[in-house]
């Protein structure tokens, strides 16, 4: 049985509920959601409500309707960054961001003339408000930022970004990929605008599901236009929500499987998930700190982090330590660049990568141990060749 | 058990390969393909380029890496469209388009400047070349045009199409939502440069899979910018394909379930699902045209048509005689307007819409039978009334 360490990829296992979810949708009523009145319909389409109901319960948003269905977190962020930015418009976003926010944004300075400002973290990922606010301009509209590095696991001062902007007017876009689920989020007392969400991490549904919360009072372009079930007759895209950013059939089956992700971790909490998450990183660091020649990136022992390790080995290359990992321990992590080159810059490892383990609600502390006793083993062979 | 007519939207049942397919992934490898290195991701990988492959197959497409997935066919479409037309240029289409063609285009008609004929088909959904050839203007980079219109059923010459795009130096975007997996296609043959299709409906995938297929020498602004687990360092989407259109996380599971279904769909060979469905066509409509009142739209008996079936009954409204069939007779189909305005002013039925009964590959004769037999039933009440 694989040692699964890959959970800020995808988290896995899931719930056994998620799977029956999926499979009483695709049995049951695998009907087209919105597009027809008939029984089988009507239950898909209640399956996408439940759904933005949970959800909406989880992040304390008011209205449901404000939720709308996505891909994957990097169309949730496409459509928040391109149907908000406006040529001319100046965008704040920090020096760990992911692919999914730094190449939306710019394809915008290329095409759109936004003006694009990268506040840096320190170097174990913190990020510092003063350093936000000097960058601030009088076209600043928006600040986006994940809520934690999917590199370092540290955490940004989202609650600290929401008082700011809304001072100043600005908008904060969140991307929650490595959160949602595992931290507490309330998009009210946060203060944010728009959140995007991975639905095959924390939430423990399936791949393929996602999303967008959107302030009721902020309007975006639409990223899809198309059919929606409603207004059919009109040639301009729906304006009531969510069809106006939900062309074309959802993903009902994955949805199904969402619905049930988010129910079990309602009944954890993500406090608890937290706690739980945050307890096995300090076990793996403390393990970690201990070998020779490695060294641990991101947040120090004792400080707040989401349930990422990431670290080098003196100067072995990430991948072949990944690939030792998987082969010779049946233990997965991920190696390379993770899709945030920025935050290799800010963590100095732009040149071989980094391994990371990043654990799940389901994970063990007898795994973690496993990991730990495998990369000592490692780390012997490699200083005795 | 219900009687599912409704597959125009949704098929329905679904080969049980399909769900036992998504039960393994969900169950067996659930990690995120391409973005490690470890057996799992590896898995993940496999699946999504089995995909492919079949798909390629499917559709005599040379390189399985020039089709990208996406959420369904009208984020393909969005891709297709939005992708290629720049400002200036002019496109043609149809009068039995889609909303999920005819929105995008709107689009870009209000905001890049785009040109767009709605060249108009006859009463029953042909479309006859002389229209088309006549709409053709020097900056005519384009043509969209449904394989079969998702409210008539009828089919587009697409072969025809290909060969004059051919001529005059045009692309030809397919929108296969009512033929892929129903209707032999195959895009050398027919000169078709882009291909968007759905996963949920011929190819008896789940919902929440689709995709696009372009030729190797057409180059798209891609919709979604963000990570692909590959060139990570790079600030610009990466260039190689499937990467430069599939950003995120990608919809494993259903694509998992997808594999099956277009497995099945090979075996049984659309040719021979074709016949199946159009015998039933053939069916349902001599049956309805003996019904006092029953108007039956699109292709007249004898000619080719898809599995569709729309007709209206005296001037009764099309949702009150859906709502009957399902409440009174177990059987599901659909009213309305079908997301396709242009197609109901051909056909006209702007007023009070039509009632689709759409017909799959699991469909049988009895059950036909039966919805002729509630629509006899219906008609004789309505005329009491």
């Amino acid at each position: 049985m694989t040692i699964y360490l890959d959970h800020a990829a995808s988290s896995w296992p899931k719930p056994p509920e998620v799977v029956r979810a999926m499979v009483e949708c695709m049995e049951q009523y695998g009907a087209n959601p919105g597009r027809g009145s008939h029984e089988m319909a009507v239950k898909a389409s209640r399956t996408l409500f439940e759904g933005r109901k949970q959800l909406a319960r989880l992040f304390s948003i008011k209205n449901p309707n404000d939720i709308s269905y996505a891909l994957n977190t990097t169309m949730a962020l496409n459509l928040a960054i391109k149907g908000f930015l406006k040529e001319g418009d100046h965008v704040i976003c920090t020096a760990v961001e992911h692919n999914s926010v730094r190449r939306p944004l710019e394809y915008l300075k290329q095409n759109r003339q936004v003006q694009v400002t990268y506040v840096k973290t320190d170097i174990r990922g913190h990020l510092h408000m003063d350093d936000v606010v000097a960058a601030i301009r009088p076209t600043t509209r928006l600040i986006v930022c994940n809520h934690s590095s999917n590199l370092l696991g540290s955490i940004l001062p989202v609650e600290a970004l929401g008082e700011l902007c809304r001072q100043r007017g600005i908008k904060l876009l969140v991307d929650a990929a490595q959160t949602a689920g595992a931290v507490k989020i309330d998009v009210q007392a946060m203060g944010i605008d728009m959140l995007a969400f991975p639905g095959h991490k924390g939430l423990l549904g399936p791949q393929g599901t996602g999303g967008l919360y959107v302030h009721p009072e902020i309007e975006l372009e639409p990223l899809l236009h198309g059919g929606t079930g409603s207004q059919s007759e009109a040639i301009d895209q729906p304006t009531v929500r969510p069809d106006r950013f939900e062309s074309g059939t959802q993903n009902t089956p994955g949805i199904a499987g969402l619905v049930e992700g988010v129910k079990w971790v309602h009944q954890q909490t993500p406090g608890a998930i937290y706690e739980h998450e945050w307890k096995l990183t300090q076990q793996l660091m403390q393990g970690l700190v201990g070998i020779e020649g490695i060294q641990v990136l991101g947040p120090e022992i004792g400080q707040a982090k989401t349930g990422i390790v990431s670290f080098t080995l003196a100067d072995s290359d990430s991948s072949e330590i990944a690939f030792i990992l998987d082969q010779s321990f049946g233990i997965a992590v991920r190696a390379g660049y993770h899709c945030t080159p920025l935050a290799h810059e800010t963590a100095g490892t732009m040149e071989r990568g980094a391994i990371r383990a990043s654990v799940g609600c389901f994970t063990t502390e007898h795994e973690i141990e496993q990991l730990i006793g495998a990369v000592r083993e490692i780390s012997k062979h490699m200083k005795m060749q």
